[in-house]
């Protein structure tokens, strides 16, 4: 019967080692170069024929290197005869660029959803998409895994029901927080925050709801700059909180991110490494999705139902 | 030059005159027929090789027999040689169904997307569609209107701005309201609606943000059984609030909903006439998109921006 | 290995309830909705990842309905990642729409065919369809199931070959007619009836071929208001047979048809399940065609050919 | 704005000279080569570029070389940036190879069609098709002239309307001959052929309907060995006609097809030069469909109605 | 577990036999037809529902019906259902057009490459194709055998290394003969021919490296007229080349091409068999690709590498 | 009439102008943006709907950052009702991963035409591809520039006839060092450079041809890190040429190269300005292709031959 095989691009090679052993399986053996004129090459070296090929690549820095890198791994393994192709994108890349919201733009996750699919994906597993519509860009099957459980259990223990309140930085993270309110059985709010009309400047963000004296968890899916993050926080604390947790999914923190964390207001912070980070810091603590990829890998390899991991 | 083509399905013939009008050009002459065996049959009635065609249907009960109709249509158009064929759908049909939150559904407002480009429709006019990333599941040009403009010059004079509150029923709704509530410079609540985890009934909605001693109006893309609108307004009253007020975009009244709404509590209702609906009572005033229709249509076809439209 | 896994649509439950015995499989739970906006939703409900999914949909009133809810059923168990997707058609919607006999004019068989695929079916199977043509109108394996042998057999005994002859209504069905005289060992008649060019009327049928003091044996693929049907009985009657017999494969009854066939000079009539009929009449003999699907679905499954079946 | 562009596969040159001429265009130059390899190649010897392209060819023998030089000469087109490619097949290849009729056979007639849109035209003109059911084989806009006029006009005068039947030579021809038959107010009559089920030998054909001492005008679209036109003529005699015509449209004559003819009982046949013929006898008469094509070509290009020409 | 099947075309049947031997399977039956108008046709004979076909169809004259009967074979095997159908094509019908070398021609390898998919291959095996970038003309996956091995085993014994030269008959070629020279460790040479500007007659060509004193042994792909190849040997000669041998992988001979190979200087030749040759002479020596082809359907069909063939 | 818009991205704003003033036009206003998620984004800021678009990108370093800018460009401009997109593509992206020369890895070349059409590209103009068939990886219209008549034009004047060679660097691209020696009416040589099979070390190049005393034109369609090329100057100097000069079209170079070629032997180097690159040197000559692809693009728009520019 056909194999697993689990081939790793470069951006997250911790992760793909964490994923194979949990799956008892070697690691395909891929050669990744870069040419003295920046052009990507890989070569699977061993063969593939009707094998059942998973690729893991989630988005890093440079993002269009994992992109060009992602599809040339799927492009060398279609023509090497692969039974089955499935992606793994434990962050999606473009993931916010998901709608066109402004005139003549691209919707660039649309787009990625495109070109896996020329390049000759079969299927595609995600993690906790910035927007479930993401998935429908497809054509072909596509599973989005969802790290609630994994984040929440870590959290449980820790919330007093009738002192928490789960807060969404923006309106449009409020269906997400309101999920995991639900699942800790926690009320909820969120922070709006406006230009000013006449001098275009961003006015400080309104907290609506009730959040005084609470202990607030701020729930977002990804942080990147984090100041939309300590925006929150500090508009949190104006409102005099007691404490302020953040659940964020995917720490993909640009340059002075995590020092600026570090230096807030904030408590403490929950991410996932579907993005590699350095050292973590005291505050910053980091749950591994490993597990659940490696079961959604062996699940989908046997033909198993992937929703009931995290139903 | 190819002319503008005007072809309109059954759904909403009222609509079609009144755009037919403003562009200054006839229906093209179109036969609708249903055969004693339940087939639906068209025939389009003049040659329209080369020209611009436009199909107006927008989705109305039975829904699915005006999905086969407009599928018809362009079928017929596409064979019938027409130089390009725009479906313009006021009311997307399955405009709901638009992403897989349950393991094995269908997402079929995809599928509508889907049907329409094997149909052989080679671009789509869109109004208020209950998510943007819908437009993404085409991959021909798709345009969505916005009746933003319209609703709200007609609400605008009539609001004292530092006692009123944009309000919407449920959390998903919250980015829509927020567009509306900047847009008439107004701050913001939303409703949480939750199960009882032990009992599973619906405990009543808790508003989060002040409304207290407003004027609330509710902001939803469309309204159909009208029940998450009333217990809205419900839970608005019992936050004292001084007046309720509704701009629902598509009314898609089941059968009661007109009747429920006028004996409720909500003083008045703003809708469209993206779909027809019987006499409007003293509370509903419907305000027509024929205007916004005619001149996106008449933009197309001269190949100008869409987007100046509303913006 | 792969699983059968019987998908029944909602047009047909008791031939779906036949066929899974005769299978001796259970079907496959899942949920058919319709929600208060008319729009229709269904969940399968349990695992059929790679499995091997027959989805069972006959073409009844509402007949576009019915064809949605196939379409849901396909793109639910696509993106549930079937493994393959039959679809099972005994009767196939739009059949008759199978060519563009007037400019400006759907072919609706086609595009039935063309949006099966669009959704994600990955072979077809048909019963006695209107034109052998239309299984290439898909780009996948189509296979057309033939009821003759069932029809014949039922007959064989009941006919004195010298004073018997097959009656086609029309000259479209000849070549049907044809193919069960030729089984029969019969000799064929075929009643052609035209419009006055003057007073637009239609006139009476005239029999081509000897029919005179013989038994005649009508033969067409459907029967639907029986208009055609019993102008065919009262020409033939007009021309002295003894007694007229009917074989109309799919019972496509309009309302009154059953009850005009009763008052009718009609002997007797033979029909298969391909479509449910309220409870069968006197004249009326209904033959099950579920030992022929079950047989193919059987067959399709294990790979083994399926035109041994009626050869 | 664009030119036609007439451009003739090496099949009928007479045909793409008259056509040009009533177009008054010069024929597009292109170069047919046949290398000493056997491969042929095409070079249009000029500009094309954004022109109304019509590439005419019917298939004669060599069949194949035929298929290929078209798909050639429309490859060649498509890279060389036509604005618009139509295929103008007089006479389509495999015409007969329309459906399904044994397990495991080619459709190829569908075939064709697929590559012709594979190699890139955008739209096909046909003349009298086998069965109508092909131009849904197609997704792109697909005509089918008809000389049903241009046959029955040189006829209609010769005819002495209560003294002559219309035969189809089979029961697949009856529509078409009923079609005639219609245009020409005139009775049918259709022959039926077996094999004995012992013997398997052909017997005799026996003609259903009235012929006796009439003139009969036997219909069919084409001929090729003639063999089933004879033993028609041959089955009219036994049965006492007067006088037997042919009305033939494609002449695709086998080798010793003419011979035969002339030395049969026939009287006269009419065919149309859909396909060259050496030397028309005297019994033959060969109508030209240059003007009916020419026309179409001009009416596509102008975006005007092809139906009006043949209804 | 599906089986491999072996369908021939009847372009080679003594190398079909050859590998079905060697493969130990019985050729599929399979009924090549042509009818009297020309018109090819062909039934298998057997199920091949799910089964692994093997299409082999090598090109020969007339080149045109084998492309035909190619696409016939593969179109009868994917609507009968075949598990995958893989072309295997020793000589690629029209290798040599596989690039747009002037304006406004047909790329003819390219467009076999599209025929064959839209046709239904899903996948292919080639055999020392013209260009390697052929192999990304498909969409599938495809593979190329070579017969380096087999032919330089062949003559490596009868080397005298400082004293051999592998010569390329024209530049285009030189590639191709240096990893022949690489293999077989000889130093290389290359024929350049040009026309005379002034008279356009072609010069003699110039042998551009040192050959003078040398065994000469030219490497084409194919030889076809054998002008190039004997022109080469005419040039080798006035050099003063001791002795000329040729490796031409397919014999794709025109009509006297093999006599005046017999009368030249050349003094052998060495081919395959991918094209049949009528009875090899005493200079021809052929040697069998069978054994090649039938491991490489072997371990296609156990999903082994087939690259591990010939490195 | 749809006009010309030529949108630039951001690889070479030099080129672009220069193209627009000899158009006349001005460039598409465009905004370029990378987010600090280091994700890319763009918004053309002025209405293209309907116009013919041509979009210039050269391939130069972040190679993979100017890809993914292209292709957002191309969806951006599809979405936004672009009437046709032409990708002009003066250095081509991995242009040298044209073929699948060892198993298990990608074709970017081919994937990069691939991925451009299904952003949405109609059509693509390159210059100088290293291999001709990557025009055939296209399946719409796709152009190649030469730049040999610029070239040659500028070296003509400088050369004795009589003691000149054309040099290729390899043996692949010998065919394009002949089209230019044919051009120039030079004799050609080629120099061959083998690993030892032993140590595995690159033995120094052999020149095949004559050059001793000549002057030698190396030429070669890019220049990268210029180490074969040195290694070309190296060994010609070794045969005893009297000077080397170079032509490369596309100045690729990588950090050091300029600096190399500086020190060398090398004479003179020709380029074009297909990649920018930073201020030429005495020994490197710039010759800009501006006028050749701005004349390109006016046919084009023109619908005029495109071929006529450098045949």
């Amino acid at each position: 019967m056909a194999k697993i095989q689990l081939i790793a691009g470069s951006s997250h090679p911790h992760l793909a080692k964490e994923i194979a052993k949990l799956l008892k399986v070697s690691l395909t053996p891929i050669e990744h170069v870069r040419f003295a004129n920046d052009n990507l090459f890989c070569r699977i070296e061993t063969s593939i024929r009707g094998d059942d090929v998973f690729i893991l690549q989630t988005s890093v820095r440079p993002v269009n290197d994992g992109v060009m890198e992602l599809l040339l791994m799927i492009d060398a393994a279609k023509y090497a005869s692969a039974g089955r192709i499935t992606a793994v994108l434990p962050y999606y890349p473009y993931v916010r660029s998901d709608k066109k919201d402004q005139p003549r733009i691209p919707v660039t996750a649309r787009l990625i959803a495109d070109m896996l699919q020329t390049a000759g994906a079969d299927r595609v597993v995600t993690l906790d998409l910035h927007a479930l519509q993401i998935l429908s860009f497809f054509r072909i099957p596509a599973d989005q895994l969802l790290s609630v459980k994994l984040l929440c259990e870590h959290l449980r223990s820790k919330i007093e029901s009738n002192h928490t309140v789960i807060v969404s930085p923006d309106v449009g993270g409020l269906p997400r927080a309101r999920f995991y309110a639900k699942n800790l059985n926690l009320p909820l709010a969120v922070m709006d925050k406006r230009r000013d009309k006449q001098s275009q400047k961003v006015k400080m963000g309104v907290i609506i709801g009730e959040v005084k004296g609470k202990h607030a968890i701020v729930v977002d899916d990804e942080v990147n700059t984090a100041t939309t993050l300590l925006e929150t926080v500090e508009a949190l604390k104006t409102q005099g909180v007691r404490k302020v947790s953040a659940m964020c999914i995917h720490p993909a923190f640009s340059k002075d991110a995590q020092k600026k964390i570090e230096q807030s207001f904030l408590d403490e912070m929950i991410v996932t490494n579907s993005i590699p980070i350095e050292e973590a810091s005291k505050k910053i603590k980091v749950l591994s999705i490993a597990p659940l990829l490696a079961k959604a890998i062996e699940n989908i390899h046997h033909g198993q139902s992937v929703s009931t991991l995290f139903e």
